[in-house]
């Protein structure tokens, strides 16, 4: 099947990448700068897309953080505060209805190249789904819509949705994805601060897994 | 209710923004700058919001024009063919999934600003329904997945869905939308074309509705 898979250059859509490409599926990454705070993570989606020979096209939609603005993701004079996530951090770092634009742009791409289906790499969170547009409820109803927005159906891939973190990074561990290339830190250093709420996160993911992350011996 | 309509400066959209207001809903207006051939229409959302005292806003999305490509409303060295829509007209005036990404947006700003619903102009053509995300199937599927986007649920407006265009220029004329304001051709010069497709649909219309339009005496 030809997929376009959302690929912000974090673990969770680099795995959805080569876990794709590994089921044999061909994949074009779309890669999105929605303002995000750094280019860090845009660069290593260039890396992976470089290293995996996958072709790939960049979508800015940075006009929408004039539309939205007040979250801490494109909002610049938002501050995120350190330690694992709460309901407050929660609400500062989200993109209103960030997937559904995200895939919407994803499925008119997947029409305009004659391809069948998007991808994107929603997942569980340690407590379920803390994002209402990661969730399983979600992903099918996308599924739904995509079916009939369009003379051809396209179908919406979410294969992670009902994995945790760890989970998606044994199966990172198995296809050999280089973490060394992924991002996650929500500041934009060279190396990771090992304090915001995604390098926790992270760090607690590699710890369930039972494996170690190429990155976090170099947190600050 | 608070509602965030999608206002093209067309004479659907700017029905659909007289027909809630005249509901008593509260109405915040979005107009999209996707790359369209011409400027006029965004004007023409500017005066109808001026005339109506409508909050709003315009966001601009034309980048997106890069990212597809290829289609006569976004790239501006495809020509359009007067005349009635036939199969080749309509795949060259499609934007691929334009509906869903403009509505996904519309979720986001409904969120942000805490408001319960969005609202299209999508309704039936005069064999049915051309557009696949234009359809009844279409908007109910937007509607099941605005349930489940974020924490509280979003409803999908399409109170037009099943019209066909003269209806709405039936309703429109008894809110006494002024007709004057806005636009519906192709081109984007100081009066309409008078044979492009939409200039024939809105002259039928007018005729089936049993009205005369105020701008058809200034076609060239």
């Amino acid at each position: 099947m030809k997929v376009v898979v959302i690929l912000s250059g974090g673990i969770d859509s680099t795995t959805l990448l080569y876990h794709l490409k590994a089921e044999g599926h061909s994949v074009f990454a779309l890669t999105f700068d929605y303002g995000q705070r750094h280019r860090k993570e845009l660069r290593c989606a260039a890396s992976i897309c470089q290293a995996t020979n996958t072709p790939n096209q960049k979508v800015c939609l940075t006009a929408l953080a004039d539309v939205f603005g007040g979250n801490a993701l494109t909002d610049h004079s938002v501050t995120i505060q350190p330690g694992r996530y709460d309901e407050q951090t929660l609400a500062v770092t989200t993109v209103p209805n960030r997937n559904m634009i995200l895939l919407s742009v994803a499925i008119g791409k997947a029409v305009s190249l004659g391809y069948h289906a998007v991808a994107f790499g929603a997942h569980a969170g340690a407590e379920g789904h803390m994002y209402a547009d990661c969730s399983p409820a979600f992903a099918a109803a996308m599924n739904q819509v995509a079916a009939v927005c369009d003379r051809r159906p396209i179908e919406v891939l979410a294969p992670f949705v009902n994995w945790k973190k760890a989970d998606i990074i044994r199966r990172a561990s198995e296809l050999g994805v280089p973490f060394e290339l992924t991002w996650s830190c929500y500041q934009g250093e060279d190396v990771p601060c090992g304090r915001c709420g995604t390098c926790l996160d992270r760090s607690a993911a590699f710890e369930d897994a039972g494996l170690s992350d190429p990155l976090s011996g170099q947190t600050t």
